[in-house]
């Protein structure tokens, strides 16, 4: 099968298709998302090496358990070990032994085929299209902020970038009784947020200080101690930007403030699944470019290119 | 009256006695405490100018409200405006427009006379002797951690530092029902928190990962990544220490295990002095030297030792 690949460098080659192992459904994959740890993988993050790919929707091609067989799934990307303490708490996705989909020793969904244990996989709801489905997983982590902070009625919320993760947690955050704010650089993509109520703005100038609930979703170094300043004393920082080194931050107004930094990685798929049967949340504007497998480097190529939203693999044609 | 000022180097200066404003009591001093806050000002953070000195007991010796005279008291170091929306929300600690005693554009307590605000004094009760009175503020500063951050019983919760704050820190999370450790690199000081429970480390290794709650109080710039490594994944770390300046710190495993960073600054009066008054927590342990105020800068040069816990300046005389 033809699958993308870090070793270290990205490359598209032919491989054996994957074996499962116990437990592990295989499946065909219709759609996959590049996703920005994707771009950071390539340049190091994780010292990942394998198909890359986690944002997966495909169909059960082989499992031991026949009630499986055919169904369109998408898949949690936390391969936790079920037995630890964080698995016994419900927090697989923190399980010091899981392996993650195309990120962690684990080959992920890059490819026509990836395997998966059958306890990550959730069935599609029959209404859900194939281009809202693949978007479950960032979808997901953009939840994953509602789960980790109370957000009130009237309280002033910022998101910090206008990325897919920033346009995502902004379309989310609208599903709250706050004021939804959202800081970008792209017009054209602020709208999608501006479309469904956010008050957009080209620059944090005159913001700092202002907002109960920031959320850093920049990808950038500068974003923690641009999401400091924007921040009220005793406000709440969800950070959301993982990239590879040290970044030098101001710590003093974190503590003189007295603010709540909270991280915020994956989230969990049912209630992103739920937004998608319901259609509150329209994630498709995020789309931008669907390219086949076999293009997968120029995928890559247009992936990288500042202020592209969405990319998809497409390997269903 | 003798005073020590910073301008921008530290000096002992003949100065006259200061003005009362509107509110403000006219206050002798007793005893007043040096902190790591102190020596970082002398070293530039804040660009203070003026007085030196936040921790303060006294008498006050002249006020319109004749109630409070000949009363002993300590001071609330945050001078807040008590109209604006933080001061409503009884949060006068986080006024934007805000002066803090000895810190930030009013003159403090490191001389014979300070004026300050009644509404900030605080009555000493009869039976907590002036040495223990004088570390109301730090001790408050402790108790602030427990005002923002649920600590249950059975929890891990470790202390990394060992000095003033850190024990402070140590004697206040020994007063709940968690498992208290400390990690820190001078025996006779962890011997103070080890005598009243807590179990004591004198390096981290072997305990990455496994603290529900971590309180950085190392006053150091790498103390943040150290702090990071000793946190279970959704853990809670408690950011004690200002510093001048940016410190490198690698973001990506907070947000991978998901964290949450509180920074922790000042905190109200009334429970320290309680703790004093029921004696729940001894502070008379940490209390390492008294100077008179004439030998300022040789207090100042024992308190800048390393390892050397609270140095008092004396102008009872």
């Amino acid at each position: 099968m033809l699958a993308l690949t870090v070793d270290p460098a990205l490359a598209l080659v032919e491989r054996d298709l994957p074996r499962r192992g116990p437990g592990e459904a295989l499946v065909r994959v219709r759609l996959a998302g590049i996703c920005n740890t994707d771009l950071e993988i390539v340049r190091g993050y994780m010292g990942f090496r394998g198909v890359l790919g986690h944002e997966l929707l495909g169909d059960v091609v082989e499992c031991d358990d026949r009630a499986w067989m055919g169904k369109r799934v998408v898949c949690e990307i936390n391969l936790a070990c079920g037995g630890c303490e964080s698995c016994r708490d419900g927090l697989g996705r923190h399980c010091p032994t899981r392996s993650v989909l195309g990120i962690l020793g684990k080959d992920g969904c890059f490819a026509e085929y990836v395997t998966a244990p059958v306890r990550n996989l959730l069935e599609v709801p029959a209404e859900v299209e194939d281009e809202r489905a693949v978007l479950t997983e960032p979808l997901a982590a953009a939840f994953e902020i509602l789960a980790q902070v109370e957000v009130r009625a009237g309280q002033r919320v910022v998101v910090l970038g206008d990325g897919k993760l920033g346009l995502l947690a902004a379309l989310v955050l609208l599903g709250t009784s706050a004021e939804v704010h959202l800081i970008g650089r792209h017009p054209g993509k602020m709208a999608i947020a501006e479309a469904r109520g956010a008050r957009v703005h080209r620059s944090e100038e005159a913001l700092e200080g202002r907002f109960d609930v920031v959320v850093e979703a920049t990808g950038s170094p500068d974003g923690l101690a641009r999401a400091i300043s924007l921040t009220r004393p005793r406000g709440t920082l969800v950070l959301k930007s993982t990239f590879h080194g040290a970044t030098p931050v101001a710590m003093a107004p974190l503590v003189i403030n007295e603010l709540t930094l909270v991280g915020s990685r994956c989230g969990l798929f049912p209630p992103a699944l739920a937004a998608h049967a319901t259609r509150r949340i329209d994630v498709s504007p995020l789309i931008q470019a669907r390219f086949p497998l076999r293009d997968g480097l120029g995928a890559f190529s247009e992936a990288a290119r500042p202020g592209v939203l969405k990319v998809l693999l497409d390997m269903r044609g």
